[in-house]
C-alpha cells in the first residue's frame, strides 16, 4: 500500500522566488537559503557522505544576476573542475587537479551558479559502491553512480546537482534517494571534460528538489525561455512494460498504476506501448556497446593501473576486449532501428511511463542496485525524469519515470509538472 | 599539365616487410628503419618544425610482436599523453602534462607502436597557423590543423602519425604536404582524451607513406584481419562536384579527370553524383554545429583566458554564442537528412571522388588554407582518403580524395590501393 511521499523541498529556488511579489528572491533571501543549506550539510553530511571536495560556502560570491542567482551547485566527481580536485571515484586519480573546467561547469557559471561541491561517484561511474549513504535510511544504498549528487539534493544539502547516466545512474539514485532526477536527451548537455566510459551512452543529467526547480536549472543551462506549460488538450500516456517488467516489485507496479489512475482522472488517455523483440535486442545491445567502448575509453587505467581497478570493473573491461568490431557495429545498428521504431510509436503517445527501478533502494551498501529499467532508455537517448511520488510502508520512496520525445525536453518537464501537481 | 608525384615512401613498414621472405621485418630491419628516420629528423626538422615534444628515439624499446613492431608514431598535440606534454597549440596549456593517455595513444601501444612524438597543431585545431612548414616548399603552408603529423610523414621523419579533422584537418594537410591522409568513419577511432572542439565533427585520422602502410596502421588499431582486396568486378566511381566546385583550380579539376580516366581504362564505370540543395544546406549546417559546440567545448578557455586566444578563434566562439538551440537542432536534422540521402546515392556508386582542396598549398605561412572541400564530408561522417597522385609544374603535390560508405573503411582502402597501383 503506497502513500504520498514528501520529497525534501527546503532548498527550492522557485519556492523562494514565489514568496516574493516580483517573483524574484532578494540577495538576503539567497544568503539565508545558502546558510540554511550549509546548516543541513553540517547536520547531515557526516552520515550521508555526499562530497569529495568543497569550496567553503562562506566564500561563495554575491548574488549573480543570472538565473541561478549565485546558488551552489554540486557536480559529480568525474567532471573536471579547475578549482577542485577530480578523482573519478578511483585511487588512480587521488588528488588529481585538472587544468581546466568541464564544459558543463562553465555552463553552470555562465548561468550564475557556483560550483562549490564535488559529489561522490562510484569508481569511474560504474558499479563499485563508494562511501555515500541513502538519506532516507543510512543502511540502504543511495544507488549509483551519481550517488553524491542525488543524496545531496534529496537531503536538502544542495539545491542543484549534476550527475551522469550511462546505464541508469541519474534515474536510479533519484528513485532510491527520493528526489527529482532528469536525464535530458542524449548530447543536449555537453560531456566535454567529463570522464568517458561510453561515448555513445554517457549523458549528463540534473537533480533538483522539484519539477519547477528542475525546469529553472535546465532552462538556465540551455538559455531557454520556454515556460512550464499546462497541456491545452488531453494527452496520451503510453505505459511501457519492458522485458524486465516481472522484475518490478508489486510496489513499483503499483506506483505506475496509481499515477496512471491520476492521469486518467484528469480526462487524459492511457494506452499500452508494445515492447517488441527489437527493443529486447536493443536492451542487449547496450551491454555490447558499453563494454566495447569502456575497454577503449579506460584503456590507460586498465593497461597501466590494473591493480587499482575493482574486480567488477576489470571484469567488464575484459569482456569489452572480446567484443568484435562487427558485433559492436551490429549493436549500433540495432540501437538505431529501435530508436526509429520507438520514435514512430511516440507519434501516438505523448509521454511514456515506466518504472525507474525494480523496487525501493536495497538494504545494502555493497551494491548500488541495478539499471535494468534504464539501460534501454539511455541507449534510446530519450529524455527521462524521475518523480518521487510515493513511499512504501517502510517509508522508503518509490516513484516512476516519464519519458519524452527526442529533444522535446521542455515538453517532458511541462507534462511532468502537470502530473506532479495532480498526484 | 600534371605529372606523377612521388610521395616520400622511405619510411614504409610494408615495403620493409615485403623485402623479407616471410613477409616480416627482422628486429635489425626495424632498428635500421628507426635510425634512418632519426637521421631524417636531424636533417630536416630544423626547417620543417613538425614537433612540439619527443621521446629520444634511442630510448625506443625493442621490437614489439604486435603489428606496428615497435615503430614510432607521432600524435597531434591536442591528444593527451601521460609521458609527454600536451599543449593544444595554445599558450594557455604551456607545459601542461596530462595525467593519463588518450584512448588512441593506448590503441597505438596495444598495437605495438611507440608514441614518441607530439606533432604541431594549430591553436585548438582551429585556423591560427603554428610553426610547421611544408616539406615540399618551406614557403608554403603545410595546411592545418594536423600540420605536424602530415609534414612528419610526408618528409619521411615518421612512418605513422595521427591527427584530427573537424573541418578538413586530415585531408587538407595530406594534400598540401603530399602524403596519404585517411579520415575514417566518424567515431571509428575513439576521441576520448583528445581536446574537443566539436563533438559532432571531431574525427581522428591517420597518416602513412602508402596505402598498404595506411591499411596496416588502420588494421592494427582496429584489430582487423581484413586484407587489401582487388575488386572482383567492375566498380562505379561517383564524381562529386560540390557547390564550391568553381573554387577548384584547373589543376585540382585535372587531377580528378586524370584519375577518372585511369579508373575507366580499367574497364570500370564512372558517373556524376548530383549535388543537391540539401547538401548545400548541410555545407552551411557544418558551421552552425561547429560554432555552437565550440562555444561550449572551449568555454573555460574563452571565459578564463580570453586574452590568450587568437582573434580568429575568439571570433568563431563569439559567433557560436549567438547560435540558438533551435538553429543548432535544425542543423543537426539537415545533417541527418543529408546523410540518408547520400547513403541512398551510394547504393549505386561504389566510391566517390572529389577534390581534397581547391589547389596546391598556398604560398603563405599566415593561413592554413581552406576546408571548403572537406566540411560537408566531415559532417557526413564518411571515410575519406587523400591520394597524392600528381604534381603541378611548380613541383607541388596535388591529388584527390576518395570517399567510401559509412563504416566500410576497409573497402575504401582496398579500392584506393587498387586505383593507386593503376595510376
Amino acid at each position: 500500500m503506497l502513500t504520498k511521499f514528501q520529497p525534501n523541498q527546503t532548498y527550492s529556488l522557485t519556492a523562494l522566488n514565489g514568496r516574493r511579489s516580483n517573483g524574484r528572491a532578494t540577495e538576503s533571501d539567497i544568503q539565508d537559503l545558502i546558510s540554511q543549506g550549509a546548516a543541513s550539510i553540517a547536520e547531515k553530511d557526516a552520515d550521508i557522505k555526499a562530497f569529495t571536495a568543497q569550496i567553503p560556502l562562506a566564500d561563495v560570491g554575491r548574488m549573480s544576476d543570472q538565473p541561478l542567482l549565485g546558488l551552489p551547485v554540486g557536480v559529480k566527481d568525474i567532471i573536471d573542475t579547475s578549482e577542485l580536485p577530480t578523482q573519478n571515484g578511483s585511487v588512480i586519480y587521488e588528488g588529481h587537479q585538472p587544468r581546466s573546467d568541464a564544459a558543463i561547469v562553465r555552463l553552470v557559471k555562465r548561468a550564475g551558479g557556483q560550483v562549490t561541491h564535488k559529489t561522490v561517484t562510484t569508481e569511474f561511474a560504474f558499479l563499485q559502491p563508494n562511501k555515500t549513504r541513502n538519506p532516507q535510511n543510512l543502511n540502504h544504498t543511495p544507488g549509483g553512480s551519481s550517488s553524491g549528487s542525488a543524496a545531496a539534493v534529496a537531503s536538502g544539502m544542495l539545491p542543484f546537482a549534476i550527475g551522469t547516466q550511462t546505464g541508469g545512474s541519474i534515474i536510479r539514485p533519484a528513485a532510491y534517494c527520493g528526489t527529482f532526477g532528469f536525464k535530458p536527451s542524449f548530447d543536449a548537455l555537453p560531456t566535454v571534460g567529463t570522464k568517458t566510459f561510453s561515448w555513445s551512452l554517457d549523458t549528463l543529467g540534473l537533480y533538483a528538489p522539484s519539477v519547477p526547480d528542475m525546469h529553472l536549472f535546465w532552462s538556465a543551462l540551455m538559455h531557454s525561455k520556454a515556460p512550464l506549460r499546462t497541456p491545452y488538450k488531453p494527452l496520451t500516456l503510453g505505459i511501457l512494460q519492458p522485458n524486465v517488467w516481472d522484475e518490478a516489485s508489486a510496489d513499483a507496479q503499483e506506483a505506475i498504476a496509481k499515477a496512471t489512475e491520476v492521469w486518467v482522472s484528469k480526462g487524459f488517455n492511457a494506452a499500452n506501448v508494445a515492447w517488441t523483440d527489437l527493443y529486447s535486442q536493443a536492451f542487449d545491445a547496450h551491454k555490447t556497446i558499453h563494454d566495447y567502448e569502456g575497454y577503449r575509453a579506460l584503456a590507460w587505467e586498465m593497461d597501466v593501473h590494473p591493480d587499482k581497478l575493482s574486480p567488477v570493473l576489470m571484469e567488464c573491461l575484459e569482456e569489452g576486449s572480446t567484443v568484435t568490431r562487427t558485433a559492436y557495429l551490429e549493436a549500433q545498428q540495432i540501437a538505431a532501428r529501435a530508436r526509429r521504431s520507438l520514435a514512430s510509436t511516440q507519434n501516438t503517445v505523448d509521454i511514456i511511463i515506466t518504472p525507474s527501478a525494480p523496487d525501493v533502494a536495497p538494504e545494502t551498501l555493497n551494491s548500488t542496485g541495478t539499471s535494468i529499467f534504464n539501460r534501454f532508455l539511455t541507449l534510446m537517448g530519450l529524455p527521462c525524469i524521475h518523480l518521487p511520488a510515493y513511499q512504501t510502508e517502510s517509508a522508503l520512496p518509490i516513484g516512476f519515470q516519464l519519458v519524452g520525445k527526442s529533444h522535446q525536453d521542455d515538453t517532458l518537464l511541462s507534462v511532468a509538472n502537470d502530473l506532479w501537481e495532480a498526484l
